[in-house]
Formats: structure tokens, sequence, C-alpha cells
């Protein structure tokens, strides 16, 4: 599968390519052209000297949604909106997976939802026909980028199409001891956008980083 | 401490009054006094069986309340306003932990919080200068209720006055693997009791049971 990674110099988008690359080709996408291919470059060095075989290049992102079959979009939610304008003309049938959470710190992070209800619906809306998943907000960046870690979350996938949210099913059944969990249609993807800014808050108050949830 | 248990004779009041009745002593409160007596002794016999030596007794809900100095308030939303007012005459310093979370089904369930935001915040209204806490929404009765199991889950506690949470805190600590976690004022119970839908409807499409959390 061809997946691109737009906000893939970022942690999460650096922690979801190089699980994924030694099975699918990553494209990296990044306004800024340069630092997209010295990401992919990294990321792939890391994968050889483990002596993983891989595939990432680093392009624009327009670039990596053309070649791709899935979209992750893995940028802060105002930048997500603007983005989306960007690609409309390119987006085809492409599943486009959202980790977009829109919040806000004052002393606290805060969940501010547009008034579709989440970034998803809102994403969605924007982008009529075209399969919109959300998941991977709650996944600790830092077991995602360490493999020498045991990640033990769960991800939960959020969608209105079915077939589409079996394929991010599946890919995250590819991350070692990930567990994907079905959380129904697009709109319950307000529980988990807004569960990212109580768990960063949480982290803080209780001396923990970097938290991710299971259910047990 | 003396812990009142109201909604002593459901399955979570069960398995918090049996896992607290080591060291407390518990009134196990109901509106039906022969109901709760009955349930004391069944619970006080399970300890018993175990060579626990333990005090609960059964009684009204107000008798249960005069005694306490922590309620533990596990009814419906709907029954607990209606409770609240019957009992507000004999409220004084206890606190009152609320484990009440307001959501209906149709083909699915479904949070409906109070304009207060959160079932939390409309008790804290109509109870000034009462320690309201929030806690034990998300743990898994079964797991609670079977001292064989590990519970292996945790539980986020919100409220306003720190003294108040801290003790709550340090009950539930005393429940074997059980880890409390601070979360933060009281309107974040609005995010523990929306939790609680969303992990039925979330069992279910995932052909799962009785899930708790964890954040790892």
């Amino acid at each position: 599968m061809k997946i691109a990674v737009l906000g893939g110099t970022g942690r999460i988008g650096e922690g979801l390519a190089c699980r994924w690359a030694p099975h699918h080709e990553i494209y990296i996408g990044s306004r800024d052209i340069e630092k997209a291919k010295n990401a992919a470059c990294g990321y792939a060095c890391q994968l050889t000297d483990r002596g993983i075989d891989c595939r990432i290049d680093g392009t624009s992102n327009k670039e990596a949604v053309e070649k791709a079959d899935v979209v992750v979009l893995s940028v802060p939610y105002d930048a997500s909106l603007e983005l989306i304008e960007c690609l409309r003309p390119v987006l085809k049938n492409q599943i486009i997976i959202s980790l977009v959470v829109p919040m806000k710190k004052n002393r606290w992070f805060e969940y501010t939802p547009p008034e579709e209800g989440c970034a998803a619906l809102r994403i969605q809306h924007m982008l009529p026909g075209i399969s919109v998943v959300s998941a991977y907000h709650n996944l600790s960046f830092k077991k995602l980028c360490n493999f020498d870690l045991e990640i033990e979350g769960d991800v939960v996938v959020c969608g209105d199409y079915e077939g589409a949210k079996k394929v991010v099913m599946n890919l995250t059944q590819e991350i070692r001891s990930v567990r994907p969990l079905d959380g129904g249609p697009l709109r319950e993807s307000r529980m988990i956008e807004s569960l990212t800014p109580f768990l960063i808050n949480m982290a803080i108050r209780n001396g923990l980083s970097d938290l991710g949830v299971k259910f047990v």
C-alpha cells in the first residue's frame, strides 16, 4: 500500500512511517520539501541499520497525496484545514486518516471542537464522498518511535465508511502490540480527540509523561 | 473511616464495599432497608468465608449518610438528584463521591450531560460547601467483585476540594492493583463520565465486555 504521511516530520508521523515502512511504500509530505527529504532519509537509515528493507521518500504534500492510497493527516488543527483546501484537487479515492485534535493551551490544555462536534467531522464535511477515518490520537509517540519498547496501547478507529475503517484497522494491527478497536461512526471521534488534551493534563498533574490508553 | 455506599446493592457498590470492608466500617444504603440488610449480610459472608474480618451493615440511605465520613453515590443519574434532595438535611462534612453518569440508550448509549456540563458539577451546585469528588466511573465491576482477579485499572479522581480528593485517592490506593490519578477539577469529570457510554458501546462493537481503562 502507498501511504502519505503529512506532518511526517513530526514525532507521531515518524513513528507511523517507520512502523509501516517494512511493508508499505511511504511518502513523507511537508510544505518544506527539503525537510521532508531529510526526514525520509533519516527514517530509512534507522530501519536499514536494523537490517530492515524499506522505501521511504520525502516530497511535497501534494505529490505525496497524488501517489498515495492512504493519507495520514498528522498536523495541527488549523494547518489541517488549510492543507485540505490545497489538496482537494488531488484527492480522489484516497482514505484520509485524521489524527487532528483542535485544542488550545492556557494554563492547561483544552479541547476546542468546531461546531460540527469534532475535527474529523469538520474534515469529512470539507471532503464529501472521501473516506475520512479518525485514529491514532492517543498513541504514545515515544513508544511508537522506539522499536524496542512494547507499545501495549489501544487505537480506537472511528469512521462512517466501513471499508475504509477496516483498512485502517488492518494497518493498525500491523503495528506490534497495538490493538485496533472499532469506535463506531465518525462523530464518536469527539471522544478520542478530547482525550488528547485530557491525557496531557493528567500526565502533567501526576508527574507522568506521554500517556496512551488501553481498555482493560 | 465510615463509608456509606448508596446504591450499595448494585454491582459497583458491592465491589467497592467489599474492597474497603477489611479496613473501614461500611454502611450499605438503599430505599429498601430489607434489601440493604440482605446485601450487607451477603457481602460480609463472602469476606468471612475468605477469613477476612469486616463490618458491613445495611440500613436506609439517610441513616447510612448520617453515620458516614464518606458517601458513595452509586445510583442512576435521575435517582441521584432526588436522593440528594432528600439527604440534604443530614449532609454536614461528609465527602460525596459521585459515580453518576447521565446517559440514555437508543440503539447505542449516549452521554446526556446536564447544562452544568457534567453530573458531578450538577451535584456540586446542589450541595454548596460540601466536598463533591468524582471517581470510579470506569472500573470493571466484574473484576472489582472478583477478588481473585487483578483489576489493573486506573481510577481518575476529579474534584475542587484538594483535601477531599486526597482522601478519595487514598481510598483508591487501598484497592489492590488499582492506580488513582488526579484528573483535575470537578469540571473534568465530564471526560470520565462520558467515557462510560463510549466504553459500553465499544465493548458491544468489538465483542468485548465490561471494559475499564488504563493509561499506559
